[in-house]
């Protein structure tokens, strides 16, 4: 049974790091850290029954002699790099959901857990739906090179496209010439600027904003007389926690520092 | 039981529309006019059994003694205004395929049509599909002001937004302006441009093109959790006919010229 | 501006309803009902500001002098008819949420509101996307007589088809029935029984329950080379506040018991 | 170069396959079977410009001295059986379009191929977007173990469901086997039998039969807060060409009798 624990465990992200690590049969709900929630029951703080574990303040309290074999962190990009160098320094497994780390940022992490026999997982989404969605669309891309990316998103989000949107067509665009496949030229005439979309390489992107949707994206592949469609709907940040469980027990698994859950699955 | 004629029969579009009358119990296929093929026989042409039908030369060999009740033009905008006169003036009503003429010519057309008691119709779109996707829509965005529209077409179509896509942003603008609701505004920043798509006025359009595809369109409304889809798929020009059919049926009961199926429906 | 109340201001659906109406500028929320919840103020049991107004523990403590001039209510189907005989015998609107009421409890009531000058709402749906979905599909089906259903639920759900489906399908009927419209003969042959859905006269409907989804539901026509679909996604009971709200308003224009919120639209 | 032949060239599919095979540019049209346009033009009855190749009578004019690499066969079930077994015992590839050939045919097929150094492939469905779909459906289904099949076909299409979406359901089933996975039990309850459709051991499918459709498919996988969809369109039986030219080129390197064009991907 892997000993798990959660940086951030007071935050929104953070209990439900707690309530589905706890949930899973084969890991150990081991304990938190949120200095606002110091000395608090760490199930309480999540919404669950006690676990009789007081919250800590720090993460020096927990990397001493009891130190959990995996920690979870989703906490701000600000401090995630500062909380990684300690955990990988203490010889402990750390999960990290963030986009927000550089490659020297990587490179360096790699090295203190290499020095240290931890491993470190980084990844910018833990649905497994929209790993999968990459996953399969990189797969399809070699036999069907047209492609387009619908993506549709709250009004409240403010960017387009989303990051999801770039990097399926960067991992589209990747698989495209890896298989040296190239679509039709797009010979489009815009009678409006924008109709048809923003490009990042050979694929295009169309990025919709709508009250009433969450987090959903289309992948369109044309064909000969046929299309094929993959479509992700997210319906919450829930979404995640499948992802997350499973990277708590698979990082022992893969040593060094992994970019991206796709490489779990 | 009405009399149909239809000019342009030898044509892709004509032979169609030539099927599609002859099969409708209470319309009759009374003849055909196209240069290219005259004295040949209306219904080999068209690719059925013989009508015992020669084809016309020209519209001055059917609009004497045996003139149509109504006459079909699906020729070029080049030629149908003039067509169109002829018709009118001898007293048979006309049913217009065509986005080409101008209100100028709209309203002359109207004017010979009304001296001679013969009706027009001009639509940019027979099918019924699309006909009652831009109406519903029209109708949703009453109390649903947040529209996207996603349009999908063959990229063999050099020109983006489709004709259909502007004419349900503008049906849909009218019916908001109208109801006097806006939609939320607009503060996503595109960090790659074009992602947004293009505006007419308060409504989105994306428009993809990919092999695979004939003309598919989706009307996106955002609401409270909540979202709507209209959603039509034509699969070729032979969802036009229906169309046509209805109008040839209907064309006696509108005086006048009418711009637009949907006032037929 | 309209003084609303809620019954049943403590539960789920209550809490939201509080919400709702206090954000609403022209309603004014006046007051809660709710005996587990008595003394407590409704604003902070809604999870908003204080409102400075106590729940009060029974209908009547709120049908005096200070009686408002709507109540809302979503409570059980077990209690909900004899309030509404109270609420509308004090001359009191009520807008009623809930499926579980016979012709016969809904005479009595249309009976004592008539009595009383008070007007009562009762609707299974208070989701605007949904009962413009209906009302749209109705109107589509004179001119797409061949018409699917599938509705897509959360595996949660034990019944299928939903409830919204299959009134869905009796609004289609009725439409087609009064257009004289009818379906091509399904000729199809199941190889294996259920391939081919359930049938409310001449509508099919498919239940999809799967992890994942809340409460959708697709309309699908078929025309000739052509398709349409009305599409409707619920992402949660939230999407019913708009309904509600609305139904507040227009309340008092609509003398007698109306049955489904579409008549105020 | 590869010289490819095809049997049943005057037919409907035959026709296509002439023209697909001489529009590529790494194959030879070599020659056609068809003792209904015997002595005429295989180029010409296919609708392009003239091959100078007479339509052969029978196989055996074709299968000495100049015999093809490779010979393509769409024809009915009831024959070709017995063509296949000339073809491989004059040491030529087969590629075959049918489902409807025994295990015992089959054996019978690859002990002849493998004595004369020729390959066969068999496959039920040439579209690559159908074998792609299928192939990721099996992928997705070790992580989202939860699924059900929507197929839509036109409404000639008398049986339900479609032999693709039953075979979909059976590589879905044996990958989640092999994965050992299993879907959450479904303890949905009809109220109206039909409504929960067919099911195929743990994947249920669900048939629409429409007008305005060719043959369509999604397959839905359910998550946590989360959905992923995989869709194919089909709009025409051409969409099998670029799978039956990919199978004249890929036969030569694949020994033995195969089933299913997915083994050449």
């Amino acid at each position: 049974m892997l000993r798990v624990m959660v940086c951030g465990a007071g935050g929104k992200m953070g209990r439900e790091v707690v309530k589905a690590v706890h949930a899973d049969a084969e890991l150990v709900m081991a304990g938190g850290i949120d200095p606002s929630q110091a000395g608090n029951d760490v199930g309480t703080v999540a919404g669950i029954e006690s676990l009789h574990i007081p919250m800590a303040a720090s993460l020096d309290e927990v990397l001493g002699e009891n130190k959990p074999d995996v920690i979870v962190d989703f906490t701000s990009p600000a401090i995630i790099f500062e909380n990684a160098k300690k955990i990988l320094g203490a010889g402990v497994h750390i999960v990290i959901g963030t986009t927000g780390l550089s490659q020297e940022q990587r490179d360096e992490l790699a090295a203190i857990g290499k020095a240290n026999n931890a491993n470190c997982l980084v990844a910018p989404n833990f649905s497994l739906g929209a790993v999968m969605m990459m996953k399969v669309s990189a797969e399809l891309a070699q036999y069907f090179p047209n492609v387009e990316i619908i993506e549709l998103h709250h009004n409240h989000k403010y960017d387009a496209p989303s990051g999801t949107a770039v990097l399926t067509a960067k991992l589209i665009n990747e698989a495209k010439a890896a298989a040296n496949v190239v679509a039709t030229e797009d010979l489009t005439r815009e009678s409006l600027p924008g109709a048809r979309g923003a490009k990042v390489d050979d694929v295009t992107i169309h990025s919709v904003r709508l009250p009433g949707y969450v987090a959903h994206q289309e992948v369109i592949f044309g064909g000969y007389d046929e299309a094929l469609v993959v479509r992700h709907d997210s319906l919450s940040r829930l979404s995640f926690m499948p992802g997350v469980v499973l990277a708590c027990k698979k990082i022992v698994e893969h040593p060094g520092l992994t970019y991206g859950l796709e490489h779990y699955l």
